[in-house]
C-alpha cells in the first residue's frame, strides 16, 4: 500500500494520529522536500518523532525516479510524506496515478493545508475564488497569467489566495548548463517582494485589477507558534518586513463581509486606513452581488 | 486560553498529535455538534480515546450560551472540538470574537476540511471558484441563490464544491410554534435530493447554468474507509443511490485539465458518456481562458 500522508504546517505534531501510526509501521518513509517545507520542523526532528529514518524525495526523485519510490508498494508498505495535504500539488497526482497504473493500491491521510487554514485570518472559506501562484520574477521572465485570475475573481468580488514561490534545490542556469550539480539556497517568497511584483504587473498591464490601495492581508507561518497577519494595503505591504517563512497574501474582494473586517481589524497597522480601503472597494462595485444569508452559509 | 482544535473528517484517530494533547490536558472539553459530523465516531468513541468527558454543544449552547462555552477560560484551558478545520464555519469566527472581547486568548489546531480534502477526486484545489452551499428545499422555501454563484464560477470555467445541508437536532414548525422541545430525526443531504434540487432550480431560472449533461463528481464519505467518488452527469447523479451521509458534489468547470479527466474516468459509471459530456463542456466554452503553465501552478 502507498500511503500518501499529509503533515499539516508547521511542527511534528501537527501529523495526525492516524498518520502517525501509519508512519510508523511502514517499510520505508519518503518525504517530499520541494513543493513546502514544515516549518518548525528538520528531518531529523521528523525521524526523532517517528522513532524511524526518513528519506528526502526531492524533485528529480518524485518526477523521473518515482518508480523507485513505488518499488514493491503491492507488497510492502510506502509512506509518501507531503507538507500540508496531499492533494495540495499536481505532483502528488502524478504519482497517485503511476501507482494505479502499476496496480497499487493507496491511501491518502489528509491534514490541514494553507487552503483551509488561511481561514485563521477572519476571511470565510466560501468567500473565496481561485487560488493563485506567484512565481520568482527574473530579469527576463515575468510570468503574469495570475493577473487574469485575479481580475475574474475581484470582478465578481471574491477574495484571491495567492501562494508564493519556494526554490528548493534549484540549480543556477550557468551550473545547469555546464552540468555542475550544485544547487543554490533555498529561497521563500516573503511579502514584500510579491506585494512588489503583483504592483509591477499592475503597472504593466494598467487593468486596474488592483491598485497600490487595494485591502490585503499577509498570511505569515500559519498555523506555527508565531503566526502573523498583518490587514495592510497592497502598498504598504510592499514595504513590510514579513520575516521567516512561509508566507501567503490574500487580495480582498468587494464582497466582504462586516463580520470578516470586524475580524481584520485587530491586525490592521492602521484601522483607519485599511477601514477606508475596504470601504472604498465596496463602493468601486458597480453592481453588488446578493448579500449572504446566514442561513445558507453558515453551516 | 480557548482552543478550537480541528478533528479532520473521519474516525477519531484523524485529529493531530498536537490536538490530542491540547484536549487531554484541557478542564473542559466541547464538541460542536450541529454544522457537521465525525463520520466514524461518536461521543462515546472520542470519551473512550480522549479518556476523558466531552460535552455536547448544540446550536443553542454556541450561538446564544456562549458565555457558558468561555467561563474561566482566561484561567483554565478549554477545547472547543470541531469536525474538519476550525474555521470551516462561520459560527466558530463568532465565538473567537467573543472570546476576543472577554480578553480570553485562543489558539486554532487545525486539519483536514473537505474544501482541501475534496482534492482527493482528483480535480485540482487551484481551479476551484467559490463553494456553495445548498439547503433541504421545503414546499415554500427553495432559496437559490447558490444558482448565481455556481453561474459565477462556470462563467470562468472553474469547479464548484457544493456542500449539502445537514440538519440535527431542527424542531418541526409545529413543535417550534407550541413550544414542544421535540426534536426531529438528524436529516443528511444526499446526493440523489442534491442533483434534483439543483436541477429544479435550473428548470425555472432557465439560464442554462447547468444541464442534465453538465458532468459531475459525486463525494461521500470523504476521508473515511468507504469513502467514494462517482464521476457522472447531473442528471445521472439525480437517481444514483449515494448510501450513507456525509456527501457533497462537485460540478466541473470547462477548464478541466486533461490530468483530471484521467483521474476522474476511474470513477465514471460510464466511461464513454462522462469523457463525452466533458468534450462538449470545453467546446461549448466560446473563449478560453489561457491554459495551465506547469512552472506556476505545479507547486
Amino acid at each position: 500500500m502507498l500511503y500518501l500522508v499529509g503533515l499539516g504546517l508547521s511542527s511534528v505534531e501537527d501529523i495526525t494520529v492516524r498518520g502517525l501510526n501509519v508512519v510508523q509501521k511502514c517499510a520505508r518513509v519518503y518525504l517530499e522536500a520541494y513543493t513546502s517545507i514544515l516549518m518548525a520542523a528538520s528531518k531529523e526532528d521528523l525521524e526523532n518523532f517517528y522513532g524511524r529514518e526518513v528519506t528526502l524525495a526531492d524533485r528529480e526523485l518524485v518526477e523521473s525516479s518515482s518508480d523507485t519510490i513505488l518499488e514493491g508498494a503491492d507488497k510492502v508498505d510506502v509512506a509518501f510524506l507531503v507538507v500540508g495535504d496531499p492533494f495540495g500539488a499536481t505532483t502528488h497526482t502524478d504519482l497517485i496515478i503511476r501507482a494505479r497504473s502499476l496496480g497499487i493500491p493507496f491511501e491518502a491521510i489528509h491534514n490541514a493545508s494553507v487552503l483551509n487554514a488561511v481561514g485563521a485570518c477572519g476571511l470565510q472559506l466560501y468567500n473565496f475564488g481561485q487560488t493563485v501562484s506567484l512565481v520568482f520574477f527574473t530579469d527576463n521572465w515575468k510570468p503574469d497569467s495570475f493577473y487574469d485570475r485575479i481580475k475574474e475573481n475581484r470582478k465578481i468580488g471574491l477574495h484571491t489566495l495567492v501562494l508564493l514561490d519556494i526554490k528548493v534545490k534549484e540549480q543556477s542556469f550557468e551550473n545547469m548548463a555546464r552540468g555542475r550539480m550544485i544547487y543554490e539556497p533555498p529561497r521563500y517568497m516573503n511579502i514584500e517582494t510579491a506585494a512588489s511584483q503583483l504592483l509591477e504587473i499592475e503597472y504593466v498591464r494598467k487593468e486596474e485589477v488592483y491598485t497600490d490601495n487595494t485591502p490585503c492581508v499577509s498570511v505569515s507561518r500559519l498555523g506555527s507558534p508565531d503566526q502573523k497577519f498583518v490587514a495592510a494595503t497592497l502598498g504598504e505591504l510592499s514595504e513590510i518586513e514579513s520575516g521567516e517563512p512561509l508566507h501567503s497574501l490574500v487580495i480582498l474582494g468587494h464582497r466582504t463581509h462586516e463580520m470578516e473586517i470586524e475580524y481584520l481589524l485587530d491586525f490592521a497597522t492602521d484601522k483607519m486606513k485599511f477601514q477606508k480601503a475596504v470601504e472604498t472597494e465596496v463602493e468601486a462595485a458597480v453592481e453588488l452581488p446578493p448579500p449572504v444569508t446566514a442561513d445558507e452559509d453558515d453551516d
